[in-house]
């Protein structure tokens, strides 16, 4: 028995303040952004590319180079520089060769995302009851560039340059809750990704799952469910606002 | 001859990529909130006092309690912690003894300010052409808090507690820039205090003044009016945002 049971959910819930997601994936579909930017880029260079694997093999980076941070091989530095420094190995493999001009702005790419189309609505109806913002691995001059870019209504945006810890580190999330001047406990994590969810619990948050199954492209075989007794499991952000604002039956029933 | 002439201040404003705010004082009237939250108090406990006293000498123990942290005499501790300590010392001085709950609750006072009234409409104008936010001595916290409570529309909060130094420090505008990633020459402070602006000029930001005559009550003798060229002067922030959105003939003359 986990002490994670259906009953405890809806009193962790009823502790939440403020609500905080993760980005990538969870809140902006950065596959499509970043494969439109690349299949332009490569357009205006009449280099015949695969875009979409050029994006997947980029984001494929993403993990590696972030984990030699939190295990402290390399000093904290900006999810911004790490992308780019990514990218600029992407676009060699890839055989694109652009000035650096061009790298700075590909490299925004990951600024310009849409939103998946929940999104936006869901998160205006979390606002009005409590305090919302990205947890997310980007950094503050991104993610408030993504939000004014997505209109994403954040009501404050801590990147992890802020707390200079990439998740799944514990830190990256009791920083968050201290940073707000609240118990872990007071805050919930929404993600897409089990991992996160799983990491955000351990570091005492409350949890919220949406599945996102095309995030990853059309063949995506992870994530798909919610692999754990989340706090609260929604289809999607509208979904997660109204059971959390209206509330809803589903919050006292055992979770898959 | 000042480097800083009219006809300069168009290229420096025409740089400007997030306008950042003085709270207290400039977005919000805090001497009224605080006055009202103080009366509240004393009501409850029958004590007879002038509130507006109260208010004023809890805020005069504010500046002299960061320069003790701005001299490195002292480690950084968060705007809601001094000013708790300094509640405590006032409701000694006044003769009003509450319980450590209460006090807690009064010194929320901080989060529970009314904006000026042309506060709200003029940053949403801002945020219109602009990234927005605080550029406050006050911690991310409680300036989230007081966002919510005042419908302040920040796309960004970057509080004292994430720079780690209080104005007019240089490194409180320096390390604001940083945190966005850009040069401070891309960012405005706006503020109704000449000694900020000229400490965010000196760090390299461009300058917004807009008087508030009645911040510290109808007596008010300082901060009347711009005390030197800044790159823009409003009536208000409902004229600034004008200004800055529309274009004004104005941004072509000498100032004051």
């Amino acid at each position: 028995m986990t002490p994670y049971g259906p009953q405890r959910a809806v009193t962790r819930i009823a502790r939440v303040q403020v609500v905080l997601f993760d980005t990538f994936g969870t809140v902006v579909d950065w596959r499509s952004g970043v494969t439109a930017s690349v299949q332009q880029t490569a357009d205006i260079h009449h280099v015949p590319l695969d875009a979409a694997a050029f994006a997947d093999a980029w984001r494929a980076k993403y993990e590696p180079s972030m984990r030699r941070i939190r295990t402290g091989d390399r000093p904290f530095t900006r999810l911004s520089r790490l992308h780019r420094e990514n990218l600029t190995a992407t676009l060699a493999e890839f055989g694109l060769d652009i000035t650096p001009n061009e790298v700075d702005r590909l490299n925004h790419a990951w600024q310009r995302l849409a939103p998946w189309p929940d999104s936006v609505e869901g998160l205006r109806l979390l606002k009005q009851r409590y305090i919302i913002g990205p947890l997310s691995n980007g950094d503050t001059a991104l993610l408030t560039r993504m939000a004014k870019y997505a209109s994403l209504p954040w009501d404050v945006i801590i990147g992890a340059d802020l707390t200079r810890r990439y998740k799944p580190h514990p830190e990256a999330y009791f920083r968050a809750a201290a940073i707000l001047d609240l118990a872990p406990s007071a805050v919930m994590l929404v993600a897409a990704h089990n991992y996160d969810l799983a990491a955000a619990r351990q570091a005492g948050l409350a949890t919220g799952f949406i599945a996102r199954p095309t995030e990853h492209g059309p063949g995506q075989k992870t994530d798909l469910q919610a692999e754990a007794d989340w706090d609260i499991v929604a289809e999607d952000l509208m979904d997660l606002g109204q059971q959390l604002t209206v509330g809803s039956p589903d919050l006292a029933r055992p979770k898959p």
